[in-house]
């Protein structure tokens, strides 16, 4: 049997095969060999970040990662820019009739290597198998909890005027990787997705200190989107240096070829960090320490709020305003 | 604007107006208004509960609820089974592009009432679009997390001999009702699902007796898939008198004409219970006091584990092995 079946999602003796066979062998932990109904566990602090996405990235399989490590890092992430040590994860997955076992193993391998790398155990889980043609292969949801320390406060909604911003790295690698894939498309400098687990970068920053205002990982709708959202929340207006952007030759490159601006291209393994002047230096320098933040640089600050929004200093030295994306750039690419 | 775009998945303006207007007026609380990449809560104990569904059921609106109402109560079903006080839920959107934006409301009207009626708060979320064709209409996972006090300990592994089993109330109504409904038959009785949140039904048993050793809802695969799991967990075999099972006329109807097994077709709002004889009286007492459970009644008692597996005394005295359910016997009826 190589093929996923309607039966495998009967909640009868091929999905108890499935779940023994595989993701049982794969995620192992006590928690989750319980198999009751619901994952018991304690955790030390009474202060709990959860967060939730389903993924449902076309193609599957892509340079630099697959929908399985997505899933662990888009969550780890999510959980991560709220400064939450994450813990735990459930897994759910939805799975077209006929999906090929092989490539579900390839993507429980993938989930179960990149849990490891970012120290979070898969506690839960739901399989549901619907006939050929009502899904598109496999969609999965990784719902999350961590723990978040008491005198920790980051939300997009604390970016204060003075404020600097900074970004870890290069963007738009994620979502230039997808549409190269999907659309067959061969540039000189082939573009690699950026996905990474990045609660270890953030859990070294807030080592040295605990002032961050503001984190948050540059997905859907990229860098522009995330700092809309901010300059929104904490009704700021955010200044940004345009040529001070991080981009690689790749992702330009393209960019110019397909008319798209990078500047709106998710990355699934960059973040912003808007914090307070003073410790800039010390979490720039611990920030270019880790493999996921070496190329982090400041690329502008936060300003009043009579000036809600997000303004781009070009490079010729006018500004214009960065609106959030209206219509779809880029389907599927998380 | 009646219909789904692609746009309304980009992250961008249309996801915005989306949350801002259906998800954030339906599901309002302080902590989902936030809009971070977390939701951040504190709880009161250290034992947490967790568990994820993704919900596929087709059709979407059937009679005794829809997919919105299903997606709340089987999550929150879920947690109640270990014993757990659910408190959140995170609810995560797969839409089918062109998807019509009427039936969403209607489907989110009815995840806000159930909420509402099971006292759980959905605090976070996410939303994405794919292209037609490429999911069948609307999927929808939560998950759920709920808090458990120090000294219950409830888990498909705790059933002991001499343990009574009970069964809530009349079995597969649920999954009658999806296939009649789907299949355009007609019954002279009509089926309605028994789809209800449970968790009220299950503190009030716990108010009486901590004893409680196993809890489960009877879903995917029924009632004889729920009593093989806790066989398998227990080591242990269990008796189940065939005439003391409570089944409707409509479900027994509506069984023998299609040839189908009402044993093994799912419910959404029954479960089962297994403790320790002395406790017995009282349980039932409260159990039928509560609206969902007022048909309550003893099904069978757990043997030793020289009998592992399930165990039907038929009517005319014989007894035959009810094992797990091999194939499909409904698809897509969660």
């Amino acid at each position: 049997m190589d093929k996923i079946l309607l039966s495998h999602g009967s909640g009868g003796k091929l999905t108890h095969e499935l779940i023994n066979k595989f993701f049982l062998e794969a995620f192992s932990n006590p928690i989750l060999e319980k198999l009751d109904d619901s994952a018991i566990f304690e955790v030390a602090s009474n202060k709990i970040a959860f967060s939730t996405d389903s993924y449902v990235v076309d193609p599957i399989f892509f340079k630099g990662g697959d929908i399985g490590k997505l899933a662990i890092c888009g969550t780890v992430n999510d959980l991560s820019m709220s400064g939450a040590t994450p813990l735990y994860l459930s897994v759910s997955f939805i799975i077209e009739e006929g999906f090929s076992i092989l490539d579900l193993q390839r993507i429980i391998l993938s989930m179960k290597d990149t849990a490891l790398k970012a120290g979070i155990k898969i506690i839960t889980g739901d399989t549901k198998v619907v006939e050929k043609g009502s899904a598109d292969k496999i969609f999965i949801n990784t719902t999350g909890i961590g723990i978040v320390s008491k005198e920790i406060n980051i939300s997009g909604s604390n970016a204060q005027e003075g404020d600097i911003v900074i970004v870890s790295g290069k963007i738009g690698e994620h979502g230039m990787a997808i549409l190269s894939e999907r659309e067959g498309l061969k540039f000189d400098l082939e573009i690699e997705s950026d996905c990474a687990p990045l609660n270890t970068l953030v859990s070294n920053m807030l080592k040295v200190t605990k002032n961050i205002h503001c984190l948050r990982d540059l997905t859907r709708g990229g860098l522009v989107t995330a700092l809309n959202e901010i300059a929104n929340q904490s009704n700021v207006g955010i200044f940004i240096e345009e040529s001070a952007i991080p981009i690689g030759d790749g992702v330009k490159g393209a960019s110019e070829m397909l008319g798209l601006d990078p500047l709106y291209i998710a990355c699934e393994g960059r973040l912003i960090c808007i914090l307070p002047t003073k410790d800039v230096e010390e979490i720039l320098a611990v920030m270019q320490k880790n493999e996921y933040g070496r190329e982090a640089k400041i690329i502008g600050k936060v300003v009043n709020n009579k000036t809600n929004g997000v303004y781009l200093q070009t490079e010729i030295g006018g500004t214009r305003i960065a609106e959030m994306i209206i219509g779809e750039q880029l389907p599927r690419i998380c």
